[in-house]
């Protein structure tokens, strides 16, 4: 594997003080509920309210002085787009970011508000790859790949870090982590971060149903991409293929992949606004949305299970809209 | 004043491993904006969604065995029968509460799900005392006031000793702790922790605008009921006069009482959704609002200062009119 339990702990160290170590939370009415012991990793309380800043500000400090003022060049449905452009910030460099035009407007507003620039593409039409790749050649800019990258790779993998050291501050041993899989970055590194200080705790990633790549893919033991017929709720899970780093990673430390539907998303964000008062956006839910729906088979009774809930950037109309039940 | 720094410490014994040890979050965004270093302790992820659990549970705990079968009764808008609801479940005693006809339906259904029995009360025409006094008298039951008692006052105090504490740890000192205030238990208890432990710390109290019976009481020297003429967003806090036991210890401990609109309430909320990704309900909301509207008068730049959210418990319906921007 290209990443090591190293790396994840030198990202560690750079992201000391400047990341938020996002507490371990419980809720005694949803531990009830499953009949579990639920440990809850909000990295909606993370800078730009997503994980995504971890593993944007580990590659970006990485960036030598002499490249800087070319600055980067990243795409993302939005994300990955925040962590970038505050990374940036932070750094002192410039940053663009190719997002879709339909991006969740809190998350364009948040970018532009850290001060990168956007150019829009297509969903449909456009090829958001070469786009970024064209910007970054006229600019000399360093692409900054949303998950498929070691150091972005290294940089999600402190949520797991974290989460093993919190659960051992408590005297527990997670049984299982369950995270969010959109290209993996996340769940790659987490896995590998609770793989190497806890060997027996089991893996599971979650995806939206119509967003199954990572599923099928490891059940055909090679990388597949899929042709999705639909959007997701899940804006942020949208990859139609795992990364080429991330995919061996995930192969060799993840148990399980469970899928939810949109409904069950729903239904997730509204148990974490009612029972947890926590804003959690349609991506960010699915590790709750598959406890919820019972939709996790490598589970046991009364295991000790860690989920990360991994973003929070949700437009208030489509908050508005979950609450209602239209979903 | 009844209630001394040792009555908090010894709840803070009794609510160890039982209340949730709410963890201290920052805001890069919210600092950046105020030009302060603003501490947030979000009791919305205390048990029961807000802080009452606090002094609902160091009160009953005290409660002698041989009158544990007769039970209590308590009266409250909506947290503090949850917190009394679910503290009497935990130690095995009936509980009923007088609530209002009125209030949030996700109060309603969490206190009946918590096992307490609801008698529901007309705000307009009952008198909600008396209809307490009748039943505990029936019942041999103890009645546990919302604020008006040195074990709720003491409970609720361990809210100011947590932030003391874990301001400490970020080896930060508090300059100003801001408090929502209702009939006052959350503010004299905290104030009388804060100011044990830091005595230069300055406590600020925050209550709607409708709601101002602290404040005028504070001016006139003396408590003063208000008859208000119009509800407020904030459901939580309509209390028309400060306790008889709470009002002392704020006229010593408190330097300002601030108060806000519903409009300032609602944006503080729309805030906390969508840049602190936490749900917070009117009544909790209020110290936040104060700051983001610049209600505070005695603040300076660049201080530390500490916000409690007080509560989480919000009915989706209001939340999604909120965001909308209906208020």
């Amino acid at each position: 594997m290209s990443v090591s339990f190293t790396d994840i702990e030198r990202a560690a160290q750079r992201l000391a003080g400047l990341a938020v170590r996002t507490p371990l939370i419980e809720s005694d009415v949803l531990n009830d509920l499953l009949g579990l012991r639920v440990l809850i990793k909000p990295e909606t309380l993370q800078r730009v309210g997503a994980f995504k800043f971890r593993g944007a500000y580990n590659r970006l400090s990485q960036i030598p002085p002499k490249a800087k003022a070319a600055g980067v060049v990243a795409f993302s449905s939005g994300n990955h787009a925040q962590g970038v452009a505050l990374a940036a910030r932070m750094l002192g460099m410039p940053a663009l970011i190719v997002m879709p035009s339909d991006a969740p407007k809190i998350k364009v507003d948040a970018t532009l508000g850290y001060g990168a620039e956007i150019a829009f593409y297509n969903r449909m039409t456009d090829d958001r790859i070469a786009m970024a790749a064209a910007f970054a050649e006229q600019r000399g800019a360093i692409i900054v790949p949303a998950f498929d990258d070691d150091d972005i790779i290294a940089g999600q993998g402190t949520v797991g870090l974290e989460m093993v050291q919190q659960a051992a501050d408590l005297n527990l041993k997670l049984d299982m982590v369950i995270s969010p899989v959109g290209g993996g970055g996340l769940l790659a590194g987490t896995a590998l971060a609770v793989k190497a200080r806890s060997p027996g705790t089991l893996m599971v990633g979650v995806e939206p149903v119509t967003f199954n790549d990572t599923k099928i893919s490891l059940e055909a033991g090679v990388r597949q991409a899929i042709s999705p017929s639909a959007r997701s709720l899940c804006d942020a899970l949208e990859s139609p293929a795992p990364g080429a780093l991330t995919f061996p990673i995930v192969q060799q430390t993840v148990t399980e992949i469970a899928v939810v539907s949109d409904a069950e998303v729903a239904a997730a964000m509204r148990y974490a606004f009612s029972t947890l008062k926590l804003v959690v956006e349609p991506g960010g839910v699915v590790g709750l949305a598959a406890l919820l729906a019972g939709k996790v088979a490598s589970l046991t009774p009364r295991q000790v299970v860690g989920v990360v809930l991994s973003g929070g950037n949700v437009d208030p109309d489509l908050f508005a809209q979950v609450l209602r039940g239209d979903y």
